[in-house]
């Protein structure tokens, strides 16, 4: 969800960054749509690649992946070096405490902004409804005066706190409908692509939420 | 949702049976639904009503209400002794080990609609897509060959196993569209409701559920 949501929002991504996210799973859904050329993937621990091409085979085999780079360093240094350079970036990272705390300031959501190329999508781990609501209202508030689009899904996990990941969506266009995908798989083509989670109505649903929820975060 | 997702299915519930629900969640929400003249609680265990009341005031109000009837004893058996009587029949159980292991069967999903009026509605506790589909799947297809009308849904609650806990529907009525309210709430309605969880559109988007559930579970 966390690739194909953004990847299906955009209507002709082609250059993808994604910042974290080592284990693989986001570059191995990435690499399915055509339109995308190249996908770099930009984690701060060469360890994490390392260890899931060695024991995780099926997470990792994106990185086989033509499209496919793989770059080891920070993150934000990266984007510094590469403004104006990609029409999606997804920030696949651990929560904001210790070395992902910098990836959930207003500094980091600007400066992925800068990364981003005209009608570019940011796509990042929003945490969890349930249990950061105050923390997703800040973050949104301030997106709101950075980006003139701003948006909010939840993807069902059950190994993830409360059983849920959020996904907070920025958009560098005016009015992107972030619940809206640009471009709907038929079930053929799901089952083609291997999707187990995925489908244009869950894209949909997907921010659609619970009334506590909705009445914070709109 | 357990309760507003049948409520606001059927196009005028009248009389309405909760079949478990001792903690009284459930009928203090169906008591707040206008065309509700009676709701009838059965829950086999004396206990669960009477620490409810004693310990969680705010779950068991709806015992006080004028349209709530708490009737102890074999929700079967109570069934059996109210023939084509209920527009809404609700199962809030626990899992299927022990004494709800009964709530699961073929038998007792004749048996709720036999209870139920033209044109009536059953919502129950469909236990967890992410670990009960199998068993899902199973129940969804005896219950195709009783109702014209069979549906699933799902909530998400943290402190439940997985983060949800399902709602198997079906129908009396051929036709029966499950993810369409029939009466939609305003924000104002929602809020003088004092609704935390359900509005009209996570009433549709309970229906959409993720690949690997929906080519099973349809």
């Amino acid at each position: 969800m966390m690739a194909h949501v953004p990847l299906f929002t955009h209507p002709n991504p082609e250059r993808v960054l994604i910042i974290g996210g080592g284990d693989g799973g986001v570059m191995r859904e990435c690499v399915k749509h055509p339109s995308v050329k190249e996908v770099i993937l930009c984690d701060i621990d060469k360890m994490v690649p390392e260890v899931s091409k060695k024991y995780l085979p099926n997470m990792s085999k994106g990185f086989d992946s033509p499209k496919s780079t793989l770059y080891i360093g920070d993150g934000i240094e990266f984007m510094r070096n590469h403004l104006d350079s990609f029409d999606v970036i997804i920030t696949d990272s651990s929560d904001p405490v210790g070395p992902a705390e910098a990836l959930f300031t207003d500094e980091y959501y600007q400066l992925m902004k800068s990364a981003l190329r005209e009608g570019g999508i940011v796509c990042s781990q929003g945490e969890c409804m349930w249990l950061h609501l105050e923390m997703l209202a800040k973050m949104i508030k301030f997106n709101k005066n950075i980006y003139p689009s701003v948006g909010y899904g939840y993807v069902c996990i059950p190994t993830y706190p409360s059983g849920q990941i959020g996904l907070l969506m920025c958009g560098k266009a005016e009015g992107t409908d972030f619940s809206t995908p640009a471009r709907e798989l038929t079930e053929e083509e799901v089952e083609k692509w291997e999707l187990r989670y995925y489908n244009s109505a869950i894209h949909k649903a997907a921010f659609v939420l619970p009334e506590f929820a909705r009445k914070v975060l709109k």
